[in-house]
């Protein structure tokens, strides 16, 4: 498929496009500057030509990745997420848009949840998103690191919500291509909070139990 | 050690009771009305006598629970947790009081995470209890139906908080003699409702599953 990740840098984005383009996906990187996404772009080339993985990953700006993709990653702060998604909403129009935004504030040493005032930042993107997109809530809790390591399978859940159950089922497929994630439907987007909020917690447990990188297994 | 469980029918209370009677612990099973009481702990006493296991149950109001035991739990729907232990708080002085509440609503087919006001049912009974109590927050998302058959080990973690952290190595070690359940301890008791919003993720996952009873493991 064609997958877009917009603000391409850092955190699951790496693991995200290693693993896409070793399962033979192609690749938009999106940044606010062209330039910027270019050199993402070929960052993520050379290190799969070192894994001897052939890829089709390309750079430009957030509104053109969108549009020359069928799946919209939001890989953006939580803090500029829907602002971004506003300003380049006229690209968006049936694509479907995966966000694995959350909101955390500091609290002491302790990380909490803390939503935006729509619920959870799922909710606050729907909002500014046309609503032909398709808004499914996902990837909240891989660990980055390990999800980078693209030679290496992954035994962790892949709690997935939202409203539309055909994007849901592309999704699945696209997370299942990233052996050996299994992905877990909690159903429709209002439910999102209660996924984003395992984030941190996996912070927390992270820092207590260092150099553990934790996920999350439902069984 | 000397356990209460409040209101100590239904859900996780039966497989807590069976499970801390084989590990020798003695049980104080409280209910508003005594007769109550005493019928419940006659149900778990000869529920493990068919078993081969002796215990040491006693069936008393709920004050006289919480009065005679190191560690009460609060086995008690939500709705009534909070008012219940403001009844009784004279009863309760330095013991380790353990709440495994969850406060959820249905919108639809959906289960969603609904703390009261405090933040999360942690804090909500927080407010009530006296300053020398020690609150640990844990066993929000044990499957009950996994946790009464005795004889079955248990391969779920059990993620825990709370601000005292003596009360929390206790019940650890409580925690532990259930074979082989895993604590994490995810920090103060601020992050309870991280923690508990895990449960109606688990229901929502349990209706769609179904027959499967998720419980959750941090890997």
């Amino acid at each position: 498929m064609k997958i877009s990740l917009l603000g391409g840098t850092g955190d699951i984005a790496e693991g995200l496009v290693l693993r896409w383009s070793k399962a033979g996906h192609e690749i938009f990187i999106g940044s606010r500057k062209e330039e910027k996404a270019k050199g993402i772009a070929e960052g993520h080339i050379n290190k799969l030509n070192e894994l001897g993985i052939k890829s089709n990953i390309h750079g430009m700006e957030n509104a053109d990745a969108a549009k020359n993709s069928e799946v919209v990653i939001i890989s953006i702060p939580p803090e500029y997420a829907a602002s971004t998604i506003e300003q380049i909403s006229d690209s968006i129009t049936n694509q479907i848009v995966v966000t694995p935004v959350v909101s955390m504030k500091k609290e002491g040493k302790t990380f909490l949840y803390s939503p935006p005032a729509q619920g959870s930042s799922a909710l606050e993107i729907q909002e500014v998103l046309p609503e032909t997109a398709k808004l499914v809530s996902a990837y909240h809790n891989l660990p980055a690191k390990e999800l980078s390591k693209v030679e290496e399978e992954l035994d962790y859940d892949v709690v997935i919500c939202g409203d539309d159950e055909e994007a849901k089922s592309v999704i699945a497929k696209l997370t299942e291509d990233m052996p050996n994630l299994r992905v877990l439907d909690a159903g429709p987007l209002a439910v999102s909070s209660m996924i984003e909020a395992i984030t941190p917690l996996i912070v927390n447990l992270n820092i207590k139990y260092k150099p553990q990188h934790f996920s999350v297994k439902f069984v």
